[in-house]
């Protein structure tokens, strides 16, 4: 039996970049995964071109695969801090980190073994973040926030900024932001995409829960609770003191009001509006459309509607 | 009676971050509003747990509380220019400013009095800022954009950038900038979220004006005008020759297209979306859908729709 | 015959930020286009307020006007790196180059003749940068990124940051990145709005064909590939593997799923969406709505709900 690492060395010595022959070996594993597995092995050696080549039969071909690159991805930090780099006198900083040029760290800021810190960073104030973290190039994380453990942030997201909460003084109409003092806090294993924002808390705390995925130009807003593993793409915006159970998955540019609440493993159909103070339950159950009705529902408002219309068609 | 920053040291003395004891108290009196305040004295008196401490009664409770909050605050900026950052010679800065590090002011840019400038921030040449701005981390304004005084913008956010306004070549297909040359105005006490992005005028101007608010990833398009006192939640984006009028209400993800008007005290719901050309009016008046109705019909389309799903149901 | 040069002086010089006169005198040109355009010169001069001007007649009034702009900009740059630039030793730079302060271009970037580099901007190893491109500041280019000649990028952009392709261990429900070592290509003359993020391929290629422009906060997934001359309005997102054929125009807020493909000339009205896998065709046709329906079919459905909701009135 090979090691993950085995694994990872033999598949990049076959793959090029647009040599996709080792992803149709795992693909074929994957699909046949209801089949006996064992029961596959001579007739896929037989397909395989070059009969020389190890085959590696695994439970999870995709993830083995997936989790075989990050080990090889993982070498690719040189710790050190650039000169250009600006760190306050209080910042503590664990053995093997890296801080790109130009980044700038507060007083207090707390930096775990081995993280990578992106050049221009900007961390404030008693900032900490975890290890083997990484923050490309450009994040900014306001004061206070804290990131645990193998967190990935990618570039130009901010983590931290205020919360959009406005008291509206109504003699004058003008709005004045209620306190945003709260904290945010991003557990392990959490990923955040390009340019994805992510709001403290007004009096309490944001929070997104360990192995949650976020995708690109997402915004979370203040108090907003987020569950484990829970996938969030693109786009997506979720308003101030909702929240989201462990194992959801929310599509692209879906919306959530204020107050809502998504059950556990939850489905969201891309572009799906959750109203403020809704709360949506099932484990596995699909929600689509603005309002969010269970998908059923929905397909067949559209249907009803294609029928309608045929039938207008038809009168004139 | 107490002062506004009599009141919020009183606030902060006894508020903890997780302690909500004050805004319980504040909330009480809050919904309280439409009684007599006064009668309420004794009851809140002997609600609160330790009688000795000051009651505060105020008209508007949560404004006082985040106006309070603000003043306790706006104590935080230490003046002085990081000697990091680059002021090209033709910068005037006033008195009370600070310069973050690595930030770089062009030429002609001028910082008013107390205004913060974060770090990373980039102000191109030409740019003004008035007094008591905040400027978080790795703002980006575009030459010539002006930001008057009490303005805040959150990091990552665009100003002035090009607008989106291309000229086709009917012969080619291939697109041409139209000339983007125009200035972007952010009138005072206008509040920004992260990473939003401002256009600047084609041949015009595009202006926010005083006491607006924006939420993060907002997109405003070349030549729009927005009012006063307008709240424009996350994710909402108007494109190019739009105008919002005073204290309207956008809720998120709400898209309106080039050249529409929404009146005065105009509120839409998320999501909602407004076509090119459309006017849509009055003051207090709910827009939802997209295209955006007013509330009733939309929730009486959906409702509509769904009576048509139930009876289809039934047939099967 | 005046050269565009001698046009754009010509525009230059009569034309105040607020004078609109030359536009109108362009529009009206612009309108005529249909007619016989030489014999309109008279009733044209005729119009113009000081006959001493000349009077310029083109086929395409709006885009000789952009065009002869352009010319007179691009005379800004001025040439060289900045001292507090960080430019890495195996770094190649054409003649004309301009790096801004605090930019910082890792091993093996290349930038062609005449390119100019914002400040703050991050190029990782290998990206390669074409001739008489612009970087405003921070933008950020992963490693490996390819721009071709001509390309413009707003502030704040993120190009070539990991795709949003995950596997979840069936076992525990957590998620695994899938391999994103693909790369990313922008081609010739393509423009690219603020903040916006476009992700490199998983295994293969994302890739933005000639003379596309983006606008602001767009973002594109992994292995997408945009056609030549498309144009894409602020907040659209494009998912993974998805592919939008050339000249395709595609409004604000649209979302297109995985897999799905927008074909040629296919036009999309602002927030419509198209279903993952869903493939679209027909140069010159409009698709509006969620999912994306032909026009006329989207209008009609409304329109059913419209009379359906009057018809309720009616009986209530």
């Amino acid at each position: 039996m090979l090691s993950l690492l085995e694994l990872a060395e033999a598949l990049q010595a076959e793959c090029q970049p647009r040599d996709s022959a080792h992803t149709t070996l795992l693909h074929r594993v994957g699909s046949a995964r209801n089949a006996d597995a064992t029961s596959l092995v001579p007739q896929l050696a037989a397909t395989v071109s070059s009969p020389g080549k190890p085959l590696l039969l695994v439970q999870q071909p995709r993830l083995a695969f997936a989790k075989a690159w990050r080990l090889l991805m993982d070498a690719s930090n040189v710790p050190g801090v650039h000169p250009t780099a600006i760190v306050a006198a209080s910042v503590e900083l664990a053995e093997g980190v890296s801080i790109g040029p130009y980044a700038v760290l507060g007083e207090q800021v707390r930096i775990g073994k081995r993280t990578e810190i992106g050049a221009g960073c900007v961390l404030a104030e008693g900032v900490q973040v975890g290890e083997d973290c990484r923050l490309f190039p450009r994040v900014v994380v306001y004061a206070g926030v804290q990131l645990r453990d193998r967190v990935v942030v990618h570039a130009g997201c901010v983590l931290g900024s205020d919360g959009f909460g406005y008291v509206r003084d109504a003699e004058t109409g003008a709005y004045t932001l209620f306190p945003q003092q709260g904290t945010l806090t991003i557990e392990e294993d959490v990923e955040i995409g390009a340019n994805t924002t992510i709001d403290r808390g007004a009096l309490e705390e944001t929070r997104i829960a360990r192995g949650t995925k976020l995708d690109n130009l997402v915004h979370i807003g203040h108090n907003v609770r987020v569950g484990r593993n829970v996938v969030i793409a693109a786009q997506t915006g979720i308003s101030g003191s909702s929240a989201v159970g462990d194992g959801a998955v929310l599509g692209g540019q879906v919306g959530i009001g204020e107050h809502a609440a998504v059950g556990e493993g939850v489905i969201l159909g891309g572009g799906a509006g959750v109203l403020s103070k809704k709360k949506l339950r099932g484990a596995g159950k699909i929600f689509w459309g603005r309002p969010a009705q269970p998908l059923r529902e929905y397909l067949k408002g559209l249907a009803a509607v294609a029928r309608l219309t045929r039938k207008t068609k038809n009168q004139l």
